[in-house]
């Protein structure tokens, strides 16, 4: 089994900090996405959506897709799950999940990519009044977001779950799409400083 | 337990074919979205995101986002599995659900949010470029979609999924959004006609 990874890029990272918090080591295989290696042999013929990461698997079967990815692994090493428990806690699990990638990592994703001029040759074409339209849709989740993690320590619950991993790489990567927490947000701030400091974080 | 339902919305939809699959019965409350009703009581206090369906079950606990819905009902009532068996058929029924939404679903709602002049007040600002933007993408998936359909009978392997349904609701949802699948795309249009003749699609 080997790990197509991307270095620095969101999804990649997704899954190195899920597979960090399982404790589950897998080989991985550097690619430059800088380069656009992402966009050539040995990604293109595994992933025809020319994107990472990419899980081979000892027989050739690919799977793409970060949370598919992080699924697979949950379903062989259940523990400690991560995607939830019960009916009603993975239904929960699933909801934060979809919450921090529709509403604020895809926000910010669209931000970076449609304003920043490294992103001209990745985005065509690259719309700078969509990325704008993006940032305070961005803020809007962040203050809701605020007003549910006063009520618990992590997305989902009380346990750490997929949703905190998406939470963690949407804000760490609104850095480079120049968005910040709003100072009256305390709540994602403690939580993003946790998050932060697991382990896993450093994956 | 009640389901707060959207009528011809997409995502409402997606969850009522998805219960139709498990002949699952759930009162529903209608929410007329035209009159924008998800943006009011009953369903603003429920979901702060003010979209629709809610799910909200006996003792008030309440479960929004599609999938989410659609995964505590797969929990509940494993038969017939829409989220695939084994870990790698979850994977992958994870992976092609995904890329259905991201790479079809989701260009075409924002093809058809930024372009159509009933979306004025919906999608603020309207930004018709991007629109537009989405349209090749869409199409683009479609051919890549066609190739994979024509090795295997659903989007996600033998069996159908919540893969199937949300190619369904999207390919559907393309005639308002005014996208076409290109005519050679004949192992799409064959797919979406089984899907399509299938009872719960008329959910």
């Amino acid at each position: 089994m080997k790990l197509f990874d991307g270095g620095r890029a969101p999804n990649p990272r997704r899954v190195r900090v899920f597979l960090a918090e399982k404790a589950i080591e897998v080989p991985l295989v550097p690619v430059d996405m800088g380069a656009l290696g992402h966009q050539q042999e040995p990604i293109s013929s595994r992933n025809p959506l020319r994107r990472l990461p990419v899980l081979e698997l000892d027989d050739g079967t690919i799977i793409t897709e970060s949370v598919a990815i992080c699924r697979y692994f949950e379903e062989l090493y259940p523990e400690p799950a991560l995607f939830g428990r019960s009916a009603l806690g993975k239904a929960r699990v699933e909801m934060w999940q979809r919450r921090m990638e529709f509403n604020l990592l895809s926000c910010v994703a669209q931000a970076f990519r449609h304003i920043h001029p490294a992103m001209k040759e990745w985005e065509i074409p690259q719309i700078p009044e969509w990325g704008e339209a993006n940032k305070p849709k961005a803020i809007e989740f962040l203050k809701l977001l605020d007003g549910e993690l006063a009520q618990r320590e992590f997305a989902a619950g009380d346990s750490y779950s997929i949703a905190d991993i998406t939470g963690l790489i949407a804000i760490d990567f609104m850095k480079p799409a120049r968005i910040k927490v709003p100072e009256e947000c305390i709540n994602v701030l403690r939580w993003h400083a946790a998050i932060s400091s697991r382990p896993s974080a450093a994956a």
